[in-house]
């Protein structure tokens, strides 16, 4: 079985990683890049690496989606506040090819679904589907220190699912079986789900509360941890989160076991303590002065929340708090 | 009738403003400070003011509260944050002297008085009684701009009410009375109540969410009234203020009609409108790295509401996210 094709569409700390190990691992990859184009183009790119350095001193580099040749899977790893500019960023897929977007939040694949039939030529649409659309969630730290410059400090591994249409579970494809092959391969370990959004809930249930709080309180997540009542603020809203989700999964498939446990609260409260200090993205992002990714994180699990009856007032009042920190963090 | 005489124990911007208007106006006034003493002792004070500028070369200064001949009102003009250490900044008082204390927040003199009972030598507590505590609200925008320099900006109005131990009601007394006439008569519209702690709740409905929010958004008050979505949350918190202090007076006072019209939320973001541009106190405390009021804005208020079994989950965050930036906030 041959390895398949990909595209990284955004080439930073998480494109930049994992497209990184599956060209190290001997896949045909090509990168999308903007600012660090010529870099990357001459020089290729740097990643240091708990599992290993490692230098590729010659990359597909491309400043133009059109310019890639047509592949298996293209990785989607930008932030999602571009996601709303994916019809002109998307490369040419092979037959049965698959687009995969490497996204933290809620609802990200129904978005871009609706988006891109609203923005593919009519003819297209009258006549060809839209490709299968997978999503996979990234447990990794990683970011970038510089143009083609890859750090990965800690973590890495992913979880891919399927996006179907009405929210149902669905068992992984023979496509998605060898997309894992390839990462695994890679030093990418990787998991299959069944159920991409009730992973996707999981995830937001660290994601809200510490990539939230990080901006509001300029703190990393030793820093919350230490604090008595930030830690029940995180605990707060990790409870708010467990309950939408399972509103969700109960509404979506009635009687069945589509539920996160409460346990996961006080689990995942022992783990990060137990992290090494870590500055979150949405953190590094309002450092770096880039939009937040608001919507993916905080809005749609509100606007799910608010269609379920579910109250939620301190996810509201963190998304209120942020939007306005977002609008006011302007490049100088 | 002769002109009641005065301390003012903390002279910063409201305490040297409203001591230095008395004074202007005739009374016997004498200034407890700490930073500024040698300043205001040799060079008086300075006070810019919507209402006139006026200067007075020469003050009662004191640097220890012993020093201070007895009066018959002490005027306790400090943060709340300072009120643990009130018994060690009393002045003497004449026979039937009182405190009055110009404080925002809740449960303030029933905190001060348990203090003082608890703090005060075993003999005195045998055989005397604590004076009346008297509270008042200051609706006034003042700052210190430099050493014994007052800069008056807006507003000025007091009210003044007295406090009743199971937070009754009350009527004015005499010497309230005189207090009143004292200030009016030193250009400062001075109104009485016979409902303290109704008066703080009313102010507080503005003060948590305007004091809390400045902090966290780094921002003025015309800049959180621009953008719709702190507009909603401000709203939010100012109903939770109300809904505590409706329960608070329908639980002291059963049947009475001891409660904040719900116009009055629509009201304050009106009136708030039209404000000029307002750094609030907590913010400015925040910026000059003092501590944060934050027991008698949020955290009375909260318990209030916990053994009212009054739900607040924003109040509780807001108070939860400054305990933490108030620690944060260590002078360099």
């Amino acid at each position: 079985m041959n390895n398949l094709s990909y595209a990284v569409i955004g080439t930073g700390a998480v494109g930049g990683y994992y497209g990184g190990r599956l060209q190290q691992a001997g896949c045909e990859v090509h990168f999308l890049l903007r600012s660090d184009y010529e870099q990357v183009r001459s020089q290729g790119l740097i990643v240091e690496s708990i599992a290993g350095d490692f230098m590729l001193p010659q990359v597909n580099a491309y400043r133009i989606p059109a310019d890639i040749p047509p592949v298996d899977v293209a990785l989607i790893a930008l932030k999602t506040s571009h996601n709303s500019q994916i019809h002109t960023l998307l490369p040419k897929l092979k037959p049965n090819g698959v687009l995969l977007f490497l996204q933290n939040g809620f609802g990200i694949e129904s978005a871009v679904e609706q988006h891109l039939k609203k923005n593919s030529p009519q003819q297209q649409n009258e006549k060809t589907l839209l490709p299968d659309i997978l999503g996979g969630l990234c447990f990794i730290c990683s970011n970038k220190v510089g143009p083609g410059h890859i750090r990965h400090i800690d973590y890495g591994r992913l979880v891919v699912g399927a996006h179907q249409a009405a929210g149902q579970p669905c068992e992984p494809t023979l496509r998605m079986r060898k997309i894992a092959k390839d990462f695994t391969c890679a030093k990418v370990p990787t998991n299959l789900t069944n159920d991409l959004p009730m992973a996707r809930w999981r995830k937001l249930v660290w994601n809200v509360p510490f990539n939230g709080l990080s901006v509001l309180l300029n703190a990393s997540t030793d820093e919350m941890m230490a604090d008595s009542n930030v830690r029940s603020l995180i605990r707060a809203l990790m409870e708010e989160v467990v309950s939408v989700a399972n509103s969700w999964g109960e509404q979506v498939s009635p009687g069945s076991d589509r539920h996160l446990d409460n346990s996961i609260v006080d689990i995942m409260l022992a783990h990060t303590e137990n992290m090494l200090p870590y500055r979150t993205s949405m953190k590094i992002d309002y450092d770096e002065k880039r939009p937040l990714e608001l919507a993916a994180i905080l809005g749609n699990p509100i606007i799910a929340a608010k269609s379920l009856n579910i109250a939620t007032p301190k996810m509201e009042m963190l998304y209120q708090q942020l939007t306005f920190l977002n609008v006011a963090n302007k490049p100088a």
